[in-house]
């Protein structure tokens, strides 16, 4: 997956980059809870600073990247 | 989402709790990298460590949940 | 260790999964603290979201199991 | 800090991203460690997948940007 | 990097301790979020516990110590 | 808990510190694995860099310190 930084493509290494759609922003205090539906009937919770959430003035409706690095992803199996 | 442990229903705080199927398993020395299809087409890469595969006796094909903490999901927007 | 999920034992891949009795909920506005006596004068620190919190119902009081994957233990000696 | 995706500009929610030159990179099984030389006389390790490394085709004197989540730094204080 | 503990020179396993002063610290009620001058044109963003705030008596000018863990650092590349 | 750096006290923000013994380690590549036992029945796994291991110079019988940023600490409940 491509992305641009400035004015050239760059690639980030977190393996697990899933578009979706936010459904949901809760402000906190310091972080606020962000809701992603990434279609397929999953929806991803995110929390973030209040930081990002006014620096990318992130919305519902927004369309969006979620970013999950590999070693933070856990299996369970029955 | 409702887990049990033991004999009872246990349910686990982590918020991002996906249905998937394993496609891939890369073993290492400490560490391997396994591949989930969650559907919609995406795909989420974990990396945790032999132990564990070993002990879920993971291997492609197995249906899965995989289980990420809200506080580990970024947010890219345009 | 077994955990089961719906119907099924499931196994989950954190490696650490340290049972103990909650002795603190700290309510915030997005996440909440938590307090685990673990035994043996050990207790853990867990910030997790206020959703995860009234969705299992935390008291203090609870019987509890915390789970923490491996990549997030850090080790100092003297 | 501004970034782009595909052919627009993209802001990811990443507080800490700091601009560095690759000085290593030892390859293992399924992870890799890479430093950065990020000036002022600092140096970061980064532990990622080999995927990444060989994706990104990272390579010492790589200019780079190194991101790390908010929630992820620890503070020290004599 | 050597650390003390008690009265015995410690070490600790995170691969990234960075120098730096206190230039802000937000209180929340669970979190905190504290911004870290390192030089060099860097800041870094941490949230902690507000307990840690306290614990530590973080405070504007406070010369303090970044610690990452290696597997928290992403990498972009253009 | 207190921690001294260098000839000074220092105090780490990370809400837990848990004693152990060290029982295993497992050298791979780039990290390697460290299994400490804490007391009380209960084991602790780890994944650290070999950089870390070689400079603590990490072996079974070591008494150390595993440190747990709060964030990363998730909970079961049945």
């Amino acid at each position: 997956m491509f992305i641009s930084y400035k004015n050239n493509v760059m690639k980030i290494s977190a393996r697990n980059q899933i578009k979706g759609t936010i459904v949901e922003v809760k402000p906190g205090v310091v972080t606020a809870k962000v809701i992603i539906d990434i279609g397929g009937g999953n929806r991803l919770s995110s929390v973030i600073t209040m930081d990002s959430v006014e620096d990318l003035n992130l919305q519902p409706g927004d369309e969006v990247v979620a970013f999950i690095k590999s070693t933070e992803v856990m299996i369970g199996k029955e």
